[in-house]
């Protein structure tokens, strides 16, 4: 049993391989002609710029929670932090180059149809995919083996944590700086160039166009990869650190054959999910056919077996590691936990795309309400994404019922710790374990957007455009699923380290009691109103960060334009300084960053040296409240989004008229929503939780 | 001591006898000539009808409600609930027939200045004031004295308890039902009246400007007494019912000569409060300057006092009542808590001012962000109100700190009481005891609003506008102080009725550990999950139903100009069918109340039978939520509309520029945000509270 660790590293090592074979594969694809790669250089440059920029501030602010670390809790618990951190950044630096390379070789291969272009940019992505996948297991697979199993250190787990911590900064950080740029980027662009010069979507005249293609890039590739890192590694970590903070409390159990099998059951899973999205990733080919529903199943074979293997090799996991149990009550009831949470995750994921999707009821409604204006547009984007909320936590709650019940089935209680709660932090696992393949999938779209953009501004015939649209248009969708994984697994996560953090704080008060996490306690109370603020108080944050980023971009295209002779014309020759677009994005995003980041950790660090009750209160309230704001800004956002794009499509008038007018108030209302404040929320939630766990010992 | 209720009881006469002789002042006033007095009598005959429709409804739940309260509870429970349930639509009833007729009288003084115009439009609102804080504090001592010292019935104070769920059911129905028509009526007026038909506001061509102006009255002067009336209730039954059911765990103690002082000091303030508003409401007098700043002192003037004289009255009720306490710590303890309660209530009511006031920063740069268009417009308000948020939570955080550590000054334990939470609930009464002025100031409003509506209406000249303009931009800056009042005392009570649910829990169960409210156990954080997104949930319904509401009186606004000839060029003896108006306004918002009204009343129900760990995540979820959520809709609605109105002042290019179409986007969007879903949100969490805590006996 003791194998797990090593065959999930030595998984994660097969995961590097293949994403360096894909990369290879990208590679040797050609990039299309010299206008193509000179754009393709320009974007991946301000990617790579603004990353390597982002990562020398946050290394700064890690530097300081390392020492931080090192002094509080214990010297390799900052090594084990460094590490967490390092290999997300290093994850999202690999991805986005390769990503970057892969826009201009989907667009030179969308000359050959969708059956070429599809496997380039998946490949493109699942580099991304395959490496936030193996770095992250790999990385906690070394800390783990090294610290715990080799070393045995002593509070080995609080070190194993600090690995979550690390990767939590890079991925607040990465979705925090890269939201505020893609919107600021994508606002900028469209405000002075549609509106004001009257130039189309992605023209090579504006300056402000490769910026908003970088956006793309640092937002929706480096960002989501970063907090998918963070996610997946913390799904791992929370079961184990439950299992090994309760069992800390009652030292003798803790070598129980059960007790190890708790241990390395989440491993497991992650280890067979690992697997099988390898295996998943090599049946992503593309069709000669640009019809929408071919190719999302094309897109899509990928991660449906990878599922399907995922939920059989549970079963066997559970029964390999539990088989000794002889009513089988132990393997079936942690399967229908970690089954369970899939299940859930998948309808979270649904319920994302009915609310957001223009072939159901809430979008069209949206775009309905266009009719008398942005107000109503307004009002009926806010009413959905509410609605949304409602859906969405129901479903949380069936899958916390279902995880608890499965978990309880399996065990009572073995020391402090109660099966249903492990059986929750199992399910988290259970949504996350194929994160290779979903990544991978969620890559994809980026990287079709730019091929699109690339398409166009190096003014190639409209069939290619043709193809590259259906591909981004495919990209649009695929994102729900991985959505619903995220957004589940944090509210399951979260809650499994809240509880770790409350064994955590019984452990380093040596069982006296010191943590009283009653509502009616005034502290707790306290908390949770403060808990609840956050997150508006956040969102607050990230949107004015966009409109001030946003600003600094219009004031600059609108002086290229009057700056720069011809080039409003389109003269030939006269080029736009992208370059510096790209420069001032970078800055105001990295600036701005600053503020709500810095705000997730110090906040609980803050409260939980001043009243350790108060601060359990407010990791409850700001994880209930922030989960509903996420959904809700998410929903909204999207909806807005697609309700313009139906709009566009025809409907209610199409482009031009005053729907489509009142269409894209909603859809830049529901910008910074979307892709800067509602996906920041997730980790916000997890790193205060985190945070507090890694602290815990110094709080008390 | 014992006298104390009596006294109270006193007050509340001497209050409704001053009602009575507003009235009788407000009727001698002349309501003006044939074409006013028909205005007039069309504004209350469609307020009443409303307000009979909407009683008839609320009847037939209310109805059920007791019988299910007769059931599970007590006889007599039942029959303080509908005691307080009538009384409450009593006041409406009454405060609203008088406001309505305020309305022309005030027109019709307006023509000899301000002078004669404040007094009467105050009074009209002053016969609301104390009609509500006279029933309200009547009622509650009726049903005290009766059950509590001269029947002795068993459990007595659950049948003190169930006449605030009276109370609470009318407000939660008022409130989302006026709030659904005034807003209704507001919306579709505009729609079809200034954007289609191109005709002023308040044109007497417009079908929909009676119902608007009914609006007025049923949203915020109906709506907003019943509200109060609650609020006031609640806030004294909340310590009363704290302290009784903590000493009923530990029956040996009742008697104590200091426990019989802790139930007496919250009706003792609420008796020195009364006084001190009565005299303060004599202290309104007009001046003849339209200065915006003199009228404002004139009016606040009555408010500002009573206010004093209660601060000063509290530290005499305290060392009546606790003066025999050797040190002085329990009178010093209590009123800190009392006059901190009073102080942050205050700063509450100044916060929301600094965010929704054309004077300061805030509703300024919203002003400025018209510049870039609606979607801007947009998210500076969504902006603005979540910061207003987090400087709210903190103060809000800031006065649970004062009143629990004047609270623990006092002393520390008696039973299960805490000093704390005494502390906090005689906060709540603080902020509420000069309830009969603050409302009087609040109703004022729509009475001056009213009053302008028909000076344009009768065609009167310019110059009575002019003052009324006056009178009506002053109103709208008063009600910030008590909505500061109303917001915080919901917290704070719900908090203590919140503690009290906990105590009738375990005085139900005798003593049996039956509610385990640690955020650890699963229930609860289900339950905080739940209860999180309950208030999104009720805002997407409230808001969807006002969209609803307003395309039925659109159609039918649309179908008159089109149907009645000469309606739309204003020819002469043509008028347009406003009572038709009415009646689909009043139709539409009361079937549109039913759903959000009712599922106040059933989930807390619902979730209480199958598990109440769970149901005590859940009140406190959504009380945190709720409050958070509350006042992100009532600043962020109140800076739109003052930032329209900064823009229609002359800012930015004024009235008919692009700024100001993009303003009243974002007024739009604020309408049922700052009207509807925001200040109905408070009730909700009260409701659900004291459905809860009546309950108790029955969940367990």
């Amino acid at each position: 049993m003791e194998a797990v660790p090593y065959l999930a590293l030595a998984s994660a090592v097969a995961a590097l391989g293949l994403a360096y074979f894909f990369f290879a594969d990208v590679k040797k694809a050609s990039p299309g002609n010299e206008r193509m790669v000179f754009l393709m250089t320009e974007i991946q440059n301000g990617a790579k710029a603004f990353l390597t920029q982002e990562y020398t501030w946050v290394g700064a602010f890690g530097v300081v929670m390392a020492v931080l670390i090192a002094a509080v809790i214990a010297p390799l618990a900052a090594v084990a932090y460094i590490l967490g951190a390092f290999l997300s950044a290093l994850a999202g630096y690999v991805g986005m180059t390769v990503a970057t390379m892969a826009n201009a070789r989907t667009t030179e291969a969308a000359k050959d149809g969708p059956g070429k272009a599809l496997p380039i940019a998946f490949r493109g992505g699942a580099v991304m995919g395959f490496s936030v996948a193996g770095l992250a297991l790999g990385g906690l697979m070394i800390v783990y083996v090294l610290f715990v199993l080799v070393m045995k250190v002593d509070d080995a787990f609080e070190v194993v944590t600090a690995y979550g911590l690390g990767a939590s900064t890079i991925a607040l950080f990465s979705r925090v700086g890269g939201g505020i740029y893609t919107k600021a980027a994508d606002v900028g662009a469209d405000l002075v160039g549609k509106v004001e010069a009257g130039i189309p979507e992605d023209d090579p005249r504006n300056p402000a166009t490769i910026a908003d293609n970088v956006g793309d890039n640092v937002g929706d590739v480096a960002g989501m990869g970063a907090d998918l890192f963070e996610s997946y590694a913390g799904s791992i970590i929370a079961p184990i650190s439950l299992v090994a903070f309760a069992l800390a409390l009652t030292a003798e159990e803790a070598t129980a054959t059960t007790n190890i099998s708790l241990l390395m059951f989440p491993v497991g899973i992650a280890f067979v999910g690992m697997l099988a999205s390898i295996v998943g990733s090599f049946l992503v080919k593309g069709g000669a056919s640009t019809d929408s529903k071919a190719l999302s199943k094309a897109l899509h074979m990928g991660t449906n077996v990878a599922m399907g293997i995922t939920v059989i090799a549970t079963i066997g996991i559970a029964m390999w590691l539990f088989g000794s149990n002889e009513d089988f009550d132990q393997p079936i009831g942690l399967a229908i936990s970690v089954i369970g949470g899939l299940i859930v995750g998948w309808a979270l994921g649904k319920t994302a795309e009915y609310y957001t999707s223009d072939h159901f009821g809430p979008v069209k409604k949206i775009a309905e309400q266009t009719n008398t204006g942005p107000a109503t547009t307004i009002l009926g984007g806010i009413s959905a994404g509410m609605v949304s909320v409602a859906a969405s936590v129901v479903l949380i709650v069936v899958g916390i019922g279902i995880a608890f019940y499965g978990g309880e089935m399996a065990f009572d209680n073995i020391g402090a710790l109660d099966g249903g709660i492990y059986g929750i932090a199992v399910a988290a696992i259970g949504m996350l374990a194929t994160t290779g393949v979903v990544v991978s999938v969620d890559a994809y779209g980026p990287i079709a957007d730019n091929a699109g953009g690339i398409a166009e501004m190096a003014e190639l015939d409209p069939s290619v455009r043709e193809v590259t649209d259906a591909l981004d248009s495919l990209g649009n969708t695929t994102a729900a699923v991985a959505k619903g994984f995220a957004v589940g697994s944090a509210a399951l996560t979260a809650l499994a380290l809240f509880k770790s953090f409350e064994f955590a704080v019984a452990k380093a008060s040596a069982g006296e009691v010191v943590l009283d996490l009653d509502i009616g306690n005034v502290d707790v109370f306290v908390g949770l109103f403060l808990g609840a603020m956050l997150p508006f108080l956040f969102a607050a944050l990230t949107i004015d960060a966009v409109g001030r980023a946003a600003q600094a971009m219009i004031v600059e295209v609108r002086r290229q334009f009057a700056e720069i002779p011809g080039l409003r014309e389109g003269k030939p020759g006269v080029n736009p300084d992208s370059a510096r677009c790209v420069k001032i994005s970078t800055d105001a995003s990295l600036k701005e960053m600053i503020i709500p980041g810095a705000l997730a950790v110090i906040v609980p660090l803050v409260v939980g040296f001043v009243d350790i009750d108060a601060l359990g209160g407010l990791l409850a309230g700001s994880l209930v409240t922030g989960f509903a704001l996420a959904i809700f800004m998410a929903n909204a956002g999207g909806a807005w989004d697609n309700a313009k794009k139906y709009i566009e499509a025809g409907a209610h008038g199409g482009k031009g008229s005053d729907n489509h007018k009142a269409a894209v108030v909603g859809d830049t209302v529901g910008d910074p929503f979307k892709d800067t404040s509602g996906p920041a929320m997730n980790i916000l939630l997890k790193v205060m939780t985190i945070v507090s766990l890694v602290f815990a010992s110094a709080f008390v």
